[in-house]
């Protein structure tokens, strides 16, 4: 397996062969170091969600569901062990535990959307299952254990594949907008470590790289957590793409020198007219692209538009601890202690400043109110 | 003394009272440790300007003035306890001890202008004051070491009060710029600690604050030597000024927020036509300034005007060690080793997105090749 394929085709977050354990690259040790552990106790799961030794949204969602599986697993064998209660309850006992799993899961990092979306939906299927099961026969019947952790773990492998055809559509729509020898500007980290196999805003490099294809990428570093630096630099490194690190306040003379003919983001949250919320710093960046006249891209799912949400006026930002600015990754404070800070998590990029948001199920442009609407309806 | 004259009269740069040894703030233990350390041999110099323990072109150059009054002074006692050469001789060895001194300050920083510029002042002087006894009289008749020493020593005195006047001047017209309760953005450090008394960029805003008057401060922390997490946010917060820190993506947001009424940087160079170069990230904030409606402001003293340099694309810009990116200040590398950087120290701002440029002699509006040229011809 070559570099590229290393990483796109590298399980981030896969279910091993046994179903025993999910086994995690551990993010918190890039790029230093990079180990994989496995996840095979309920605690084990829960903290590697909360030190963010997984993370980026839709690989929280893909762990936590692979967790699921792993605990239904884990119930259908200490079940055949110890025998249980009689006929027409054991489905919902089983019910019940997977339920409890999945609170505890969910309470790791409780504003993580996905996270609460993948536990969800696995409890769903099972519940779907039964339900099945009950309308076709006797209320007493059960679909027993070995089933039931069977249908969780195949949702959970559906969440997995349906990502990483939603990643690869983005890519094909992405690299659609490139041309070979291409220098792109990047913010933040959405690549296969956030993700499954491409990822969203690094995905078309990635396909592109797959074809044979080079780019130039600059990777802003991403202050204060460096995910451009940690992450995004190092994917593409391993990836042997033309990775070059940048400090964010360093982008303006990249675009100035000539060296950048796209920006590829990502988005956490698309209102319905186009503004984007995405990691800070990010409208800044599409406001120096803008005065260089460069095209600025938005690579994201649809599940990531809000209707509901009609402009970016109503996304509420995360305030994060200034320990993060001052501290965090520092061999000693870079400031006074009483020194206030200012950390927004994430800025809203204006609809204005936006050339086109790529989705899985095409390439939208402005007006966004309406290219949008089609998407999410379609 | 209060907090604010503790900033704006602090000796950053100081001679002892006995004349033996330059007393600074040791630069690079801040913001953690204020700590005053004497240069009392040529070797604690030397290395005090390498290791920048002084940092600042104007602070450079005080110092290193000093520097040489200190060594002037420890040559004339010197002298006194061994004797000297004939008659006629003396005033010449003086010079040439003090010639070789100076080579020696000079080459802890060789790019530093006002490093060269204020030993070759000092010398000067030296020459002149001997020129002058010659033509008086005898060309045998020494003017002494005592009396060469003691012209050393005023020509450094003289050099630090000019420098003080003119941050006061930039300060003041700077001041008239701005109104009680203003938001001011600043990046990199333009303040004592870097020049004497009140700096030039942030010169207006402890001036205001001298009297009376309140700002909101937001400083860009300056990546990747964070000049204004460690210097610019120490100097306000001692100062009492209302100062937050954020990372230099944070400015759009913060521009956004309607929290900034003004932007103030210093400059490193500004061409015939008013294209400025200045700390890395400068023309990325005035780009924003210019999105958001604010105006963006450079002070500095009109040594600063190089009209030999007709626009920015004369100026030569400095790239600097990956290593500041990846591995400086931190406890462990933040980027796989064989990840490329680009690291330029400086940008340069293109004169049409600067509203002001306020130096010593008044403020220059455009089109700034004729009232640059006014300024420097006054």
């Amino acid at each position: 397996m070559n570099e590229l394929n290393r990483i796109t085709h590298v399980n981030n977050v896969s279910l091993k062969e046994d179903g025993k354990a999910v086994v995690i690259i551990d993010q918190s040790l890039l790029p230093n170091k990079t180990e994989f552990i496995e996840l095979d106790t309920p605690e084990k799961m829960y903290d590697a969600i909360f030190h963010l030794q997984v993370r980026g949204a839709p690989a929280i969602g893909i762990c936590a569901a692979y967790c699921m599986a792993v605990l239904a697993q884990k119930e259908s064998e200490y079940k055949a062990i110890r025998g249980c209660c009689g006929t027409g309850v054991a489905d919902e006992v089983f019910l019940e535990n997977m339920k409890r799993h999945g609170e505890y899961l969910k309470s790791s990092r409780p504003t993580a959307v996905n996270l609460a979306w993948a536990v969800d939906r696995v409890l769903m299927a099972v519940r779907v299952e039964i339900q099945k099961a009950r309308m076709a026969g006797d209320i007493r019947i059960n679909v027993g254990y070995n089933r039931l952790a069977e249908v969780v773990r195949n949702e959970a492998i559906d969440i997995h594949n349906e990502d990483i055809e939603m990643c690869k559509a983005i890519s094909e729509f992405g690299l659609s907008l490139l041309k070979e020898g291409d220098g792109i500007l990047t913010h933040c980290n959405a690549g296969p470590l956030a993700t499954s196999r491409y990822g969203t805003a690094l995905g078309p490099i990635l396909l592109g790289k797959e074809r044979g294809m080079d780019f130039k990428v600059f990777a802003d570093e991403t202050r204060p957590l460096l995910q451009g630096a940690r992450l995004t630099s190092y994917e593409l490194q391993l990836a042997g793409v033309d990775v070059t690190l940048i400090c964010d306040n360093m982008a303006s003379m990249v675009m100035k020198n000539g060296w950048v003919q796209a920006c590829f983001v990502g988005c956490d949250r698309v209102a319905a007219n186009g503004d984007t919320a995405n990691k800070i710093g990010t409208s800044g960046v599409a406001i120096l692209a803008k005065h260089y006249g460069i095209p600025f891209y938005v690579l994201g799912p649809t599940s990531t538009i809000d209707m509901d949400c009609a402009t970016g006026k109503d996304i509420p930002i995360e305030l994060r601890d200034p320990d993060e600015i001052k501290n965090k990754f520092y061999e000693k404070s870079m400031a006074l202690e009483g020194v206030k800070c200012y950390n927004p998590a994430f800025d809203v990029t204006d609809h204005e400043l936006i050339t086109a948001i790529v989705t899985e199920k095409g390439i939208c442009k402005p007006p966004f109110t309406d290219s949008l609407k089609n998407v999410t309806e379609k």
